[in-house]
């Protein structure tokens, strides 16, 4: 790779922001169907740059659900092939009052851009684009084999690329995968994330009464779906955060004792994350495990949502016939996403309380994922990172969950690298997200050297 | 009182069920703010009919809330006073896809009239002023001295009313306050409610979290505000529904023996309810009393909503920031509304649980009451029923509560005569609401006899 490619990236710089924030414009949120005419906006906006900056087959391929976006560039005989994923969906911007400016007109304030899948993951996946923009426009060529796959349904579970990653695993043969959808452990620490906890995602739906009843008529006789649901959620941890579900902890894997005093050099203070990042009286969950083991290496169980009933403003005094619960569980290696879904359906049979009925739904599921620190790819990447951020860098867990990567390694049977650049006080998923500017140009010079170094 | 004020009712039953319709068109829903002006159109419909009728003094008094319909006759010299009392507010119409046909487009379907207000309590009080313009009519007076007043806040809480019949109980001077607002035990049997259960309606407000947080890069270490709230709402009952707040049972007092007699000899078939009302698999509530005992005189708990996180359709991995409960206690005799919120306020401070902070806001409050039935007043309304129905009259209590009747008896000294015409299936409070039209017309006729009894 000649520095040309670096210098292009660099005095782009205005103009990749402006593009960014044209696609963060469209409010491409996975979950609801009035969405569905802006994630298909977005797709056609990153295949349209996919095309004009030099990538070949590019396609936006159509799913049972939200589309894909493909493109290769495949003429670097003899050099290895880097399969590029991100995302091109967001999470729902809710609650909308909460926001300084409106999430979905990208505005910056200082040294950050502010809008909804700035960091998550529209910022991170324009960082590719970005890369790939540069190495073509200064060399007229790129280092190694490229395949570009973008989804639209990461947010939802991802099961449009599942499926088409399962059935063309030939067309999509690689030798590493490039994830840009983490963050730095700290700013100006460069960083490669090396494990992901898994997901399960459920929706436990209680039924009553027939209809909607008044509790001064029926109360004292009519079941209450949301008062049974508070008595089963109440059951399923203890006051100090440990699962109470039978089996849950049995095929947990602890960290090695390597990764435990790594993590333990970490520039890391409890009270500071409290304070600055947390902001609640204290922190929870299980006190015998320190913070970062319980965020990146402790199954958890969290309720996202209780719908049912008045959550307008004010008082109504109905019993609903019916609520239900958005509870996820973050797994560790080796929980099965499969058997915890089991147990966790069998524990809430056996705590349904008696006048109601309860049903679980599955949103969406995926293994937990560690990455081998000894690879090359990994060796290169920290190369990369070496150059533009002048620091050692440092492997670090993610609590969050990337599906895709697991499905990569069981697939396409390759090892991905997780390079992120977004920031722990980003507000992913929450009002305000952000993305620090320099992170993002960065992370465009960090994945241009990557490659540059892979295509030695 | 003439035969002729009741061939008046029975003459223009058509034209007294269109105008109900228009007033049911007015969507007065006094949660919100947005209804505000529908709350003030419904005032001045209702305010212009009394005028038409003959009342006099007509005022539509303006209060810190919603205003207060106020009118009288007071020409009959020598006779009671009557203060006629109902509410023109309604309850919020939500989940509006539950209804068959739109909550305020009053539809008739065979014999019931559908919309939201039309049992509770628009009908009921249209029922009232029919009454007294059939009596107008046909005798160009009224049999005894009338007082009206009606409120646009019953549906949450009833504050300006309460504050009105403090300071003007001069004004309100009267001998008995005739309520329109409850059930017939069952349908074509003549009933009047003589007890009510009180109410404290409360809002948990529990905070976490600075901001809301992604449950996979926080999930092990913020707290939930949500999870709190079901860990503390489930040690607030036991399986059996017993309320485990200290001290909550302390002022019960029980029904008389005479009472529970009569009300075993009731034709209640808890089976039959069951399935045709509730509709659940089974009864709940405190299995030591029978299902009247448990709706009428004992105290209850239920939570309503559960407002924080993401309620969508479909699924976001966020740990809310905050989250609060909508929950109300059923109160019975001798329960004091006050000792009860610091009990239950005490209850909640005790069980917050680490990492959260919670606080108790108060919607409304009020005693529960019974009516002694060895009055006139009772005899007399007794009489008017037996008239109308051909059979005897049942006593019964409702579960529900009507503050105002509380305070009529302390503010004025004077006891309620609670004659509704609603029916255990009116859907009050819930989707597709209605009002038995047969029921209607023979509330008009019961209240024109009822006052042409007392006038004797």
């Amino acid at each position: 790779m000649s520095s040309k490619a670096i210098a292009f990236a660099q005095e782009n710089q205005p103009r990749f922001l402006e593009e960014l924030k044209n696609l963060l414009r469209i409010p491409s949120v996975s979950t609801l169907d009035e969405n569905k005419p802006d994630i298909a906006r977005a797709a056609k906006f990153i295949a349209d740059e996919l095309k004009r900056i030099g990538l070949e087959h590019v396609e936006v391929i159509p799913t049972a659900g939200h589309p894909l976006v493909y493109a290769d560039w495949l003429h670097a005989a003899g050099k290895p092939t880097m399969l590029f994923y991100a995302h091109y969906d967001v999470q729902p911007a809710e609650p909308l009052d909460e926001w300084v400016t409106p999430p979905f007109e990208p505005t910056v304030r200082g040294q950050d851009l502010f809008a909804r899948g700035g960091d998550d993951d529209k910022g991170q996946l324009w960082m590719q684009v970005k890369a790939l923009e540069s190495l073509m426009a200064a060399d007229g060529k790129l280092p190694v084999n490229v395949r570009v796959l973008y989804e639209g349904e990461e947010e939802i579970g991802g099961e449009a690329v599942e499926k088409f990653v399962h059935e063309h695993s030939d067309r999509l043969k690689s030798d590493v995968a490039l994830v840009c959808d983490t963050e730095l452990f700290a700013p100006d620490l460069p960083t490669l994330c090396v494990g992901l906890r898994g997901l399960v995602y459920t929706e436990i739906e209680v039924k009553g009464a027939a209809t909607d009843l008044h509790s001064g008529v029926y109360g004292g006789a009519a079941p209450n779906p949301l008062f049974a649901l508070c008595e089963m959620i109440a059951k399923m941890k203890d006051a100090d955060g440990h699962i109470l579900i039978p089996g849950f902890y049995d095929e947990v894997l602890e960290p090695t004792a390597d990764e435990l005093k790594a993590w333990k050099s970490l520039p890391f203070d409890e009270e500071h994350y409290r304070k600055t990042e947390v902001g609640s009286p204290t922190l929870t969950g299980e006190p015998e495990f320190p913070v970062l083991y319980r965020t990146w290496a402790r199954p958890t169980l969290e309720v996202h949502g209780m719908p049912g009933g008045f959550t307008g403003a004010g008082a109504k005094t109905v019993i609903p016939a019916k609520a239900s619960a958005k509870i996820s569980m973050r797994l560790v290696p080796n929980q099965n996403p499969d058997d915890i879904l089991e147990k966790f359906k069998k524990f809430v049979a056996a705590n349904t309380p008696k006048g109601v009925t309860a049903t679980v739904k599955v949103h969406s599921k995926g293994r937990a994922v560690v990455v081998n620190t000894a690879n090359e790819f990994i060796r290169k990447a920290n190369l990369a990172l070496h150059e533009v951020f002048h620091k050692e860098t440092v492997y670090m867990r993610s609590g969050g969950s990337i599906p895709i990567v697991c499905q990569f390694q069981e697939d396409l049977g390759i090892p991905s690298v997780l390079m992120g650049l977004g920031l722990p006080d980003d507000n992913i998923h929450a009002p305000n997200e952000k993305f620090h500017i320099p992170n993002f140009y960065r992370g465009i010079e960090s994945v241009a050297r990557f490659l540059g170094h892979l295509g030695e």
